[in-house]
């Protein structure tokens, strides 16, 4: 997701702009200078993490896990601090982690040296959206900070919707995978359904989208389709799967009752671990369930 | 159901047509022919059930369970035949049932004296549906006889969808319900889950509708709305769980695979055990999930 978005960062932003990139991956940094540096001088590949900070003023970060968040923002503590006069550093992280960490990390940042100021900014839109530049980003920010954040989102994804106070950008990203878990396995559960019962899939695709079947994974993810392209490519299975993982995580702490938690997450650990389903779309569910592919 | 859609029937159909209604409560045919007595006199209530078979080209029916099917065409059969050289008598069921018993139904209606024909043309859009004439009919039937079903239906709904041969219309529709069963839960969930996290309900139902849990529970039924009118009208809890019923039962007879089903199922049941639960719109299961009410 990081290329993608530090494309479009690059690219649409002013030529005065210079851009200070990082990644433990070396090819991913020395093709990103191959693929820009004919049209643009400024970018500066960083010998190690703490000089992405030393020489910015904001600083975005996309990672997996939590404890990548963790140990990167670490590293950045050991910056001394933030030369006397100069703006507040910005740090906006992009990665989709924890509300906990989150605000741990956030809290670090600015009871530190540094005296940065923090937001999460979890992303959705998948790597076609990061390629696009179409992502939505959902932002946990002080309102003060808003307007130089959607200057810089807005170069990246096509909406900025600002969800509340810090951790409010994971707790918006959270709710809406926990239930994108769920629509995406009962719509491959209804659509192997109708076509066992003798539909046609594409009545039975059509019929659902102007029914109250309707969502998002019936209209714009039909597992019908996907199968067509034998699931590759879009949101991967163990991505869906760790999205899930927090989002009960997040309930259990908060109170939050689910029912169907557990049972969706017993089906993507159980899809998840069969070959032909392994790094496929995640609506590869319908393959799992037994779903007729190459039908529509 | 039957009421509204008998009253666009007869509002709708063709001064000269004459309608013959029969219901086992008294009150709501008294009340049908004080209500349209004054604007037609084409309306004939039936003193028995034969009656309506006799005196009709076409007969519809609109009934809560399989049973109730099973003996009102059992009524039917004992009519002794068409009178030669009329066309066929054509048997509409909208009732949501078991494919089995329809097409079980269908053919005693077929291979009877009676030589009918039938179709099943089951209804999405409630009572609200029902009483704008904007259901949505799905419609198991032979090619040949849609022209005629069309006109029929179309009186009493603005979309109606040709599924397949008899039996399709309810298994587009079971597919359907299924699919909305489990997204109706899910979306209790994850608003439950955003707005214990500190998110405002708004912001929450705006965020997942621009995002991929978007779907019909979040849009046009979100439970924090279905909250402000405390859960009343709409599509009732125990009509919900009789149609995942009769989908879970279809999925056992075609051998399709159901993951998330049995914790549906469980779920209605809880939820319709609870008495400020019990007879409520089936987006009560927010409520029964102990989600915040009043706060949009």
């Amino acid at each position: 997701m990081g290329y993608p978005m530090a494309r479009n960062l690059r690219v649409k932003a002013s030529a005065d702009d210079m851009l200070v990139i990082f990644d433990v991956n070396k090819d991913a940094t020395t093709q990103f200078v191959d693929e820009l540096g004919l049209t643009s001088k400024k970018i500066v590949v960083a010998g190690k993490l703490e000089e992405v900070v030393d020489r910015s003023d904001t600083i975005i970060t996309m990672l997996p896990q939590p404890q990548h968040v963790k140990t990167v923002f670490s590293s950045f503590l050991n910056v001394s601090s933030s030369p006397a006069g100069k703006e507040q550093k910005l740090f906006i992280d992009c990665s989709t982690i924890d509300i906990s960490t989150s605000l741990s990390v956030g809290k670090s940042v600015c009871e530190s040296a540094l005296n940065g100021q923090f937001v999460d900014a979890p992303v959705s839109g998948g790597t076609v959206g990061a390629a696009a530049g179409t992502l939505t980003f959902m932002v946990g920010s002080e309102p003060a900070l808003l307007p130089r954040i959607m200057s810089l989102l807005s170069r990246m994804g096509s909406r900025v919707i600002h969800c509340g106070p810090p951790g409010a950008g994971l707790a918006g990203k959270l709710s809406n995978n926990y239930l994108l878990s769920i629509t995406n396995i009962a719509t491959a559960e209804a659509m192997n359904l109708g076509i066992k019962l003798g539909l046609d899939s594409k009545v039975l695709k059509d019929l659902i989208n102007v029914s109250s079947g309707r969502c998002w994974s019936s209209e714009v993810n039909n597992p019908v389709d996907t199968a067509q392209r034998e699931f590759k490519g879009g949101f991967g299975v163990s991505l869906m799967k760790k999205d899930l993982k927090l989002a009960i995580q997040a309930a259990e702490e908060t109170g939050a009752k689910l029912a169907m938690g557990e049972k969706a997450k017993e089906v993507y650990e159980a899809v998840e671990g069969v070959e032909e389903c392994k790094g496929r779309d995640f609506s590869v569910v319908y393959r799992w369930l037994g779903g007729e592919e190459g039908k529509m």
